[in-house]
């Protein structure tokens, strides 16, 4: 009998291009890696339907993916089992069985990204592919103040790349906050739906203003404007994004959630700047 | 005019075969890799000394180095300059002129070690290189104990590799203790110096104690048999072994710090088990 199995994913982006599979061609890529895994696993072919398709580079501690099974192998049993079979660089951290309507990308409410900056005078050695170096001193409370300008429904054309397919380029910023700790800063974001770039663009913006090249009130002039793609930015690289969560509660329950749950990664150690 | 000067230098061991250079061979090494930097910006050649042999796999927050030179750029200008010639897994933090008297390894009174475990079912993709990982659960209360035995002078041949070049066999631990947050557990150690894998030995005692599979009590029978190398342990991977810091205070104020400070990666939301 068939089941809809649904799995949570963590990965490091630093040797992947991306993780849609690219048909025809010998990329690397995480839905490539999972598939091949469930195939040593089980024998049949799989295609797996990710929540969201991360670019190269982006890691990610909560991608979510689903996937149809006749295997009777219990839900809780498959993490372990794939990860066996997986590289070092992809693990699924959870296994539950959905209801068929469920579908990763079409059911989920919210994705959650976090950008990390390291912010000091000399990059870090150990960091490098997990993080954006910037040497300069970054004004916290004005990168704050320009991230909770995100936050709402907006057009978001002037944070988005130029060629994306998209029809619309509303959406709907559920919660945008700077964390910090040490020297680190996270710029944290969870919206309905993100266009080709998005955080990396709103990310690239903030080091702007934490840098005072750009007012914090021009954030809201460009979601305003609607005038042209990356307008906003520059858009930062992809080693620094992380795909935090995907939810899929009710949308209300979001709203009303006055703040972002704690990271795992570098934890509690960043605080919200107010 | 000859000075010498202090390099803090932070590297990912993950593509290193340890930090000393080995002639005659092809290896990569930390070591290495410097020497080639101050050479390609001063023209001269060198030879650095390391505080720390560390192996390959381990990384470091702050080994120290020393090496003379006649080149007249100020101690500050040393780190931007390095890294700029340096490769992505080794960055100088710091840079400054020290007395002729100071020897990197000699002068030092104090190393710090920190080996990293992730506690929890699933594997980690994005910290794979950069820690251990037990899925049964460790007892934090019983792993505390254990580390808290190995406080003091003590002759620590039960907890080196077998081979080592050591004279004696007797170490002063200044502080060992257990950290925890999340899912992670730092085990901390500083002391006048660690003989051969002795660091990743006990740790892997304490992971023993964690699961329950020797008592506490079994750290200090060791410590008081000295009856045979490699009679704790087993002796952990390199990849969760982080080198932090290397101290030239006097020993009496070591003594009198009563606590680690904070570690700046992972670092305030790992809270000290008591």
């Amino acid at each position: 009998m068939k089941r809809r199995l649904k799995l949570t994913v963590e990965y490091d982006g630093t040797g992947f291009s991306g993780f849609q599979r690219q048909t025809g061609t010998d990329l690397r890529t995480v839905q490539g890696v999972l598939e091949r895994a469930l195939k040593q696993l089980t024998g049949s072919e799989y295609v797996i339907v990710g929540a969201g398709r991360t670019d190269a580079g982006v890691h990610a501690l909560g991608q979510v993916a689903h996937f149809d099974t006749e295997s009777g192998l219990p839900a809780v049993r498959w993490p372990a089992a794939l990860n066996g079979l997986l590289p070092p660089d992809v693990s699924v951290s959870g296994a539950e069985e959905v209801d068929d309507s469920f579908h990763a990308r079409c059911s989920a409410k919210s994705k959650e990204y976090c950008y990390l900056i390291l912010n000091r005078p000399q990059r870090s050695a150990i960091w490098h592919h997990h993080s954006y170096h910037v040497p300069q001193r970054l004004d916290l409370k004005s990168m704050a103040q320009g991230a909770g300008c995100f936050t709402g429904t907006h057009d978001f054309r002037a944070f988005s790349a130029a060629g994306s397919s998209a029809r619309s380029t509303v959406r709907r910023v559920f919660a945008s906050s700077v964390f910090a700790g040490g020297h680190w800063i996270g710029f944290r974001v969870a919206a309905s739906g993100f266009l080709y770039k998005m955080v990396r663009l709103m990310a690239g913006t903030l080091v702007e203003v934490g840098l005072g090249r750009t007012d914090p009130v021009r954030i809201e002039e460009l979601l305003a404007s609607r005038d042209g793609c990356e307008k906003g930015g520059p858009t930062l690289p992809p080693r620094g994004l992380f795909l935090v969560r995907i939810t899929y509660e009710d949308e209300q329950e979001l709203l009303c959630a006055p703040e972002f749950p704690a990271l795992n990664v570098f934890g509690s150690s960043l605080v919200r700047v107010p």
